[in-house]
């Protein structure tokens, strides 16, 4: 508990994202599948973001991942949308096609549909494309609530991005 | 007032313009500058949206409307980012680079900075282009609200588009 009137308020991730983008000079980007361009309207709602941010793409379809992101098709063919390779060409084609200095993905099953007992509703891959390498992970968010997974999933890619910026 | 209990309640602009896209089998997506993904969040925050959304693209930098939207350097340079032109060539180029029928773009000044005499905070182009053509228009919201600004935008687009979806 702290009663300390002085105390800084808690910054919103995407706050604190941008505060260390804006001190290292280094730009970002997205590739959003199942949060659907929930993660850069996180990074926009900052007031001077566009110092920063140098846009994102919402590759909802498969065809957009291959055309627009060049995630390569045998890649979709042998490990699905949803899997750890595929979030790692997303952030990195993100990061080519948007030229930016790190890039955040994002595929997941975002529900209430579309699950399956291998990829059941709540599961999400996310990845992050750094100028040192590409880092990514798995989560689960045991749910069905669209929305929920949606902004779990936007905050846990931003957390990732965080981690990387020192 | 309406007291009849078996009124039906209002749908979201989201919702309706993801019925009549199912109805008519078409897809959509979305070129966004200063609503930053909101748009595609929105539209995704449906369940089924993947049905109808191929994706989108934000296109924060001029470097990304250039090179991800295709839009001509010449026409940024005459007219500006925040213009009905850079708009309408957004939209279009939205609709090629996401193969969809219907592509939304938004191009203005969310704000709280980055203002001038001739382009207020607050003013926004928004244009959709269709199978028959594109269609645009200008808008002012008079505040210096980024996220109330974003929002406006965004519900603008969404009207525009639900109009051409007769």
């Amino acid at each position: 508990m702290q009663d300390d009137k002085t105390t800084t308020p808690v910054e919103s991730l995407e706050v604190r994202v941008g505060n260390r983008l804006k001190a290292l000079r280094r730009t970002v980007g997205t590739a959003e599948s199942c949060t659907g361009g929930l993660i850069a309207h996180l990074l926009t709602e900052v007031p001077g973001s566009s110092a920063y941010v140098m846009g994102g793409i919402v590759a909802y379809a498969n065809s957009v991942k291959e055309q627009v992101l060049g995630v390569p098709s045998a890649l979709l063919i042998q490990h699905g949308a949803v899997s750890e390779p595929v979030a790692i060409a997303m952030a990195e084609g993100a990061r080519r096609a948007l030229r930016v200095d790190y890039a955040i993905s994002v595929t997941g099953v975002a529900g209430p549909g579309g699950g399956t007992p291998d990829k059941p509703v709540g599961l999400v891959y996310i990845a992050v494309a750094t100028p040192s390498g590409t880092f990514s992970g798995m989560y689960n968010w045991h749910s069905t609530d669209r929305s929920a997974n949606k902004l779990k999933s936007a905050e846990a890619a931003l957390m990732l991005l965080l981690g990387r910026l020192g």
